[in-house]
């Protein structure tokens, strides 16, 4: 709003840039989606929770912290966990620092599964994404995208500021 | 895949990029739905849908043309228009020059819930988008989206590509 109350309204130039951007928005989530769970039976939110244990030291994280790297509450990790541990991909267990806390720690299988998917993921992203921009383009995007986050992550929880 | 077919993994600063945009791309449906479902119980689809028709001639789109323009599938546009009808924000007809043809006009209570609506969704998109980036970035982040549509839409149907 400005001082009078008015809408600041988008100008043509934002207008024509938020309308594509929003479209990539809509768009992007089905294409990784559909190709992860046609050739490995996974959601991309599944395949990113997977690969986040798989880097971490004992291929374990608290539930708070994957929570964190996955930009996801921790209700909607839990149901997420909930089913990759019925499938065998991740254990639970409580944590030996602080019993209040629970650990989620990458399983045999799930490093397995990890691994196979690795692959074709990589490349729908670099089809979709990566090898759409030039090297230049790719750093703006991730100047953007941290400029983006700052407003949607104001307290800086999320992982993918740091990193 | 390289020629031996190795995976061609993301570099360093790909993955940085890659990263903090997939958190983006994670994040902004939410922030977006959150708004408008609280302050004026829509989805953002459900918004950019009306928006589409209260910027066509005669506030009326053929459904084929109106899911172009929301880069949807006609399947799931069908079933939102049903619920923006039963709203009485919608109404479907036949389409005078093709009888086989179904078109989407925006009631007059359709348009007023889009007026209402718009100042506080330009705000989010403001606040969490446009007015963290300069206007350069504003303008590569343009750029970006169209080359990365030119991935995920290669037969050039949707709207955002044109506009």
């Amino acid at each position: 709003m400005t001082t009078d109350g008015t809408p600041r309204w988008l100008s043509d130039s934002e207008r024509a840039s938020w309308v594509r951007f929003a479209a990539v928005v809509e768009l992007l989530p089905g294409v990784l989606d559909s190709q992860l769970q046609r050739d490995d039976g996974l959601t991309h939110f599944d395949y990113f929770t997977l690969a986040m244990l798989s880097e971490a030291p004992d291929r374990t994280l608290r539930m708070t912290a994957l929570a964190a790297r996955t930009n996801a509450t921790l209700p909607r990790l839990s149901r997420v966990v909930s089913r990759l541990e019925e499938q065998g991909l991740v254990a639970r267990s409580p944590c030996a620092e602080d019993r209040r806390a629970t650990n989620a720690t990458l399983t045999a299988a799930g490093w397995s599964a990890v691994q196979a998917a690795a692959p074709g993921h990589v490349a729908t992203v670099r089809e979709s994404v990566i090898d759409a921009l030039t090297p230049d383009q790719v750093t703006q995007l991730g100047e953007i995208s941290s400029a983006i986050l700052g407003r949607l992550d104001p307290s800086g929880r999320l992982f993918a500021r740091e990193s």
